[in-house]
């Protein structure tokens, strides 16, 4: 990874107020290209207009944050909760998901203030050291936010039949990683989050899993390799589908990757020709599984990604010895190569995504983060380009639906020993 | 009516450029209190979103003026015909109709200027006599999108439950009409335009037709009546409905016109009080005719209707003498009360939408304007306040389908003698 | 038309009770090719089970006869008229459209006993002078149904894959009609039921209508004009289309008229070649407009036909004096060719479904017969190979969606003079 | 479980040409009380026809014994495999599943006929020891149909608003078990199928599992149980559910256990009072993690199902013991209240259905089998009511998707320790 680091990135070490506004700062950074129009977009029920993703993590702050815990705090606008709550059942009615995209009210500049507000009023709860948790909650939650801004405005944009850009600047390229297996022996292997540092709660508790041996790949799957596949019939040879995959290839007429067209993709930048050795992305889970067939192959288990994570790179976040390869400034952020497993694309897992031994979720409202979404959904491990630096970590769960794939998802390959 | 009209006023009188320059300045007026976001929501197929509009209508000019008879014309952006070509088959492939409400892009600001680029373009043509019928289809094109632009936005601005109002000026009200009856002896009647003006090809050719006698009432159907309507059952009761509007009235659970909530409704300046005089506006045929069974009485003919409007009014446009009581100007254009047949809302008359006698569309393109609607539609008679003034005239036949409530629609009674 | 006819035909001519045996013993004579198993099926929501058809007429006769008019009658079964009823709101909650293909009980054998209860309970209420428009009605009625028992049937077994048959024998074939045109000066036409026999009320008041000149075809378009049609690439010119119509092409990829394939079409004896020169059968008024409008003519309105159809055949059912062509025995009742403006196919005219003026429907659950279906469908006059004998006459209203198909509907040209 | 053991019943000691006899005779008194029409109805895409599960049964000992395995075998019908090969998309293209209801023909006759004609076929090769594996795949397969065809009926009798009955004998009932926990103290487990028997390719391979420490209940949940489940409000407490089951819940208007009504339920034998001692059944796995949430408890994982099944009950079929409570003979199949973990109701798991470690499907067609459904269900274990005897066994996998509840299915709770 070439490219130089912003000075001013912050990390793990600086205080909790420092990361909030550079965690805040950056959320509307990413949206100061985007006109009012394109921050009100929502192009499909799954995802949500940028400026919607502004409030709605405000709204976060200002509901578990300010209201629970300053008792002279007023809501900034009491109708304004029904239209920016995302799903906390607890916390009441709320508009319907697919009308997010109908509020060209309260307007950008407007959320924008609220933001500012917020941010003021937040300054002396950083010093309280029971509320650090829940803050460090709410830095994720952003987080978490930023990566599907930047997708859904993609999905957005790619709607607009004139080929429209949100950025001009190209990011920098890296070559593809080297071809290779990482071998494992099994044996049991521990698993989950197991540091001091935050984690969401699906993550944990940590505890024990017994594998076979194993290989990884070092590398994610291709461009170049994607073509093969397509070349040799992947999308007309029912045999390499699961079922259910096959119905969504023929319902939804599928011939390859979303976002391309013959020897191009679409990305926040526009129409670009496709770099045959980066990694592919924008596939979905039935698309990752009938390749890794094709490819005589299987995907890995979220076990199996983990503890070849935690082999190689430690307890730490295993990232960042390599570079940022991550979202982490204004700039273009979506460049590409990454060493070791993060970075590039999230990598689909063979995982369900269901609850460890032990699991109970948090209490309250944010209880709902994470435990009632665990059925039907497949774990993604690692980081995209997308994600915010920092952000991931070897026990890091993703999880999308089978057919699921404007995030940038790719593939890891793992075969039996 | 007692407001006041504008100085600027331009009618049949004026110059053509001069009439251009005012319908054109009008649909800009319209949009000048919409934010760019505002003026990209699209809340469903059926509607555009406003900036569609004046982006559509630039198109029309464009294409069927300066593309098609100015040689040295060059399109001002060969993408855009794509995704601003409304239905016209013979002009090529184009965006699906719910997609419009993706175009982010091009902005308010440069449909603005294309907009004055092609109003630039069209100097030269205004002299051309050859081109007079095709111009003046241009402008009426213009009004109609004007009328649908101010209905859309209403639907859009609907979507958001917090109640967002586009003025916040309220225009002036005035009284109910006289109630009473028209009455017709029967006999043959002319319908159809035969004047020396503008009209569209579906209100021709003129012809006869038999009629019986009947009445038709001299005012619309009231809030209050449509309250007691409710109150008697209406909704519940399925021996006054349609067999179709039953199934509709179950399947959407309708329960009151379109935009009321208890004693209130949706207008273009939020949520007001409703005046029970006022006419009812936003129903569907289905309930204009359960309404009509219920009241002992029928909805007309378009026969009757316009053989009542040309008794009472002649040939001139009919409303002009009682004085603009629709869409003229930038301010508040929503005023209420007329007299005469013309004016708050579309009448629905039981008349299926077919051609007349000897209709043939038009040659080329614009053959498309009307003719291929004929089917599964009703027409309705007279126009709305939010219809430009001086568009509509006795023979004028708008057209929609039976489940369709979002424009200002009414109805107005008829019996047998 | 060539075809001998049975002895024991029924005419008007015969007594009431004689002709409520004759009408019900074809209804039975229709099903005795059919399984208990073909007799269940239902294809899609617009069609019914053939046993359904059995059980619903039925059902009429013990309603609206027998409950109503004999004090001792009690209903054979209490819970059948949930299952049974059709749309009758006045009669009550009733079975899901959809859910008729669920009833395999009762069983075929039970609603044959049911029938032969009631038929036998009906002998009284013949010689009531008071109840004999009633039961004229329910004659009707069951002759109507004994018609979609033909087509329903036909589109179920069209569902398999194996291409079933329902009878073995070919009807006899007769030569296409002559080429011609009738001519119509214009002026003032009676149009409506004028003669003391049954009618439906739709068909109803009497009244004058005002007609241009025009010519009508003495024909119907046959398989080989239609052909023709595709050829010329009638399935892929837009501008032939009306609007709606060209969306359910699309959407349905319709390439044909329904039943066909290749030089084949699906018949009540299974897959036979087409014969050119028969009518082409089972197309949409879709179809039927966009072949006009691509052959140079227009479809003709209801008051057109049945001027022709007077002035041809004048107030007496204008097919007998040609021979029955149309249902009337249990043997296979769907050979073609006929002579006048009846039989073969129900013929699109261009007019919609609406009330005649004055009209009023029946008091009663029966009022719910003909008046509530009036938007959004087109009249067909004449007759088809399915109609049973002596059911139609010029002012005979069918009426279908313009998207409905599998009844035997054809078209017959008009043009202006 | 009373209910005296029919002599005859077959058990695995039995000749292979004899169990083959004994289950294809079991598949036709299963259909014996079926009338023509009855066999044909489909009701849900989900479903299929009880005649259609005797044919495509036929079909598989057609296509994959006779065709593949005897040179000189014809067809009996070459265009009978389009329609009643189920998924194996190794063999061609097939009726569109939800069109199997259309199949009035073959008729029932004719299906029975092509059985007798299988089966006398079949006769040679039960002496071919290379075929016994792919003979006890099809008699798996023809066993897991069974209980198909029974809860298919079930379901398609039920749309019948008249309650129609199958059967008329109520099977005898037994109490409910002792309540109570069996206690694990986890590590290793061997899970997957490990004995010399058959067993599908998704129960291996054979592999070891770490558990921790946990209990599974001793019974299943009883009716009394879920109506103090609604009575609290169950279906009305977001809180209680998974994101996807809430959003069901509420599309569908769930208030209770598929075919509940008041205090009655809808069996094969019609309409019936609800035992409250009786297990729950017909839940989907939305219901079942709801109710299991609700209790303060969870739902076990396959491998901890499968751990205290082994330890309860050894390697051989774990139901035997015990008596046979499962489908075994023509007689009504559906007592209840059984010992150990089998019988009355599948239960559901919090296990996802994914390969085992190293799993492979078998090569050609009959790979389809299983390892293309692993997305998007949840693993079921045990037996049910509707099982036949001797089909089930601790490594057995069934699979369902989380809504679907129209099987046998029901919850035994799971705690940690």
């Amino acid at each position: 990874m070439t490219r130089a680091q912003p000075e001013s990135r912050l990390t793990t070490g600086h205080s909790l107020a420092a990361r909030y506004l550079a965690v805040r700062g950056l959320s509307e950074a990413l949206v100061a290209p985007l006109s009012e129009a394109d921050a009100t977009l929502q192009s499909m029920e799954d995802a949500s207009p940028a400026k919607w993703h502004l409030a709605h993590t405000t709204w976060f702050w200002e509901t578990f944050l300010l209201r629970d815990h300053r008792e002279d705090y007023r809501l900034y606008d009491e109708s304004w909760p029904f239209v920016f709550n995302s799903y906390y059942e607890t916390e009441g009615e709320r508009i319907a998901r697919f009308s997010r995209g109908m509020l060209s009210r309260p307007t950008l500049a407007e959320i924008l203030e609220w933001r500012a507000h917020v941010d003021e009023a937040m300054a002396p709860l950083f010093a309280r050291d029971d509320l650090a948790p829940l803050i460090e909650l709410g830095l994720s939650h952003e987080q978490q936010h930023q990566e599907l801004l930047l997708t859904d405005i993609k999905h957005a944009l790619f709607q607009n039949p004139l080929g429209v850009a949100m950025w001009d600047t190209a990011p920098e390229t890296a070559g593809a990683g080297e071809e290779g297996w990482y071998s494992h022996p099994g044996g049991i292997a521990r698993i989950g989050h197991q540091a001091s540092g935050f984690a969401f709660d699906n993550e944990g508790p940590a505890h024990r899993v017994l594998l076979e041996p194993f290989a990884l790949a070092s590398r994610l799957i291709t461009n170049r390799e994607w073509d093969a596949f397509i070349a040799d019939g992947g999308y007309d040879t029912a045999t390499l589908w699961l079922s259910d995959g096959w119905a969504w290839v023929r319902e939804n007429t599928i011939r390859a990757p979303l976002y391309w067209r013959e020897g191009e993709h679409f990305t926040h930048i526009g129409w670009q020709d496709r770099d045959p050795d980066a990694p592919v992305a924008h596939i979905s889970y039935y698309e990752a599984d009938a390749f890794a067939t094709w490819a005589g192959n299987r995907l890995p288990t979220e076990f199996e990604w983990e503890a070849i994570a935690r082999g190689q790179e430690g307890e730490a976040p295993a990232h960042d010895p390599h570079g940022g390869n991550q979202l982490d400034g204004a700039a273009p952020p979506l460049p590409r190569g990454s060493e070791g497993l993060f970075g590039d694309c999230w990598q689909f897992t063979r995982s369900a995504y269901l609850p460890y031994p032990r699991f109970r979720p948090a209490a309250g409202a944010v209880g709902e983060y994470n435990g009632k979404f665990m059925s039907g959904q497949f774990v993604l491990k690692g980081a995209s380009c997308a994600t915010p630096r920092g952000h991931s970590r070897p026990s890091y769960r993703n999880f999308f639906y089978p057919h699921q794939r404007w995030q940038f998802t790719g593939l890891r390959l793992a075969k039996d020993l």
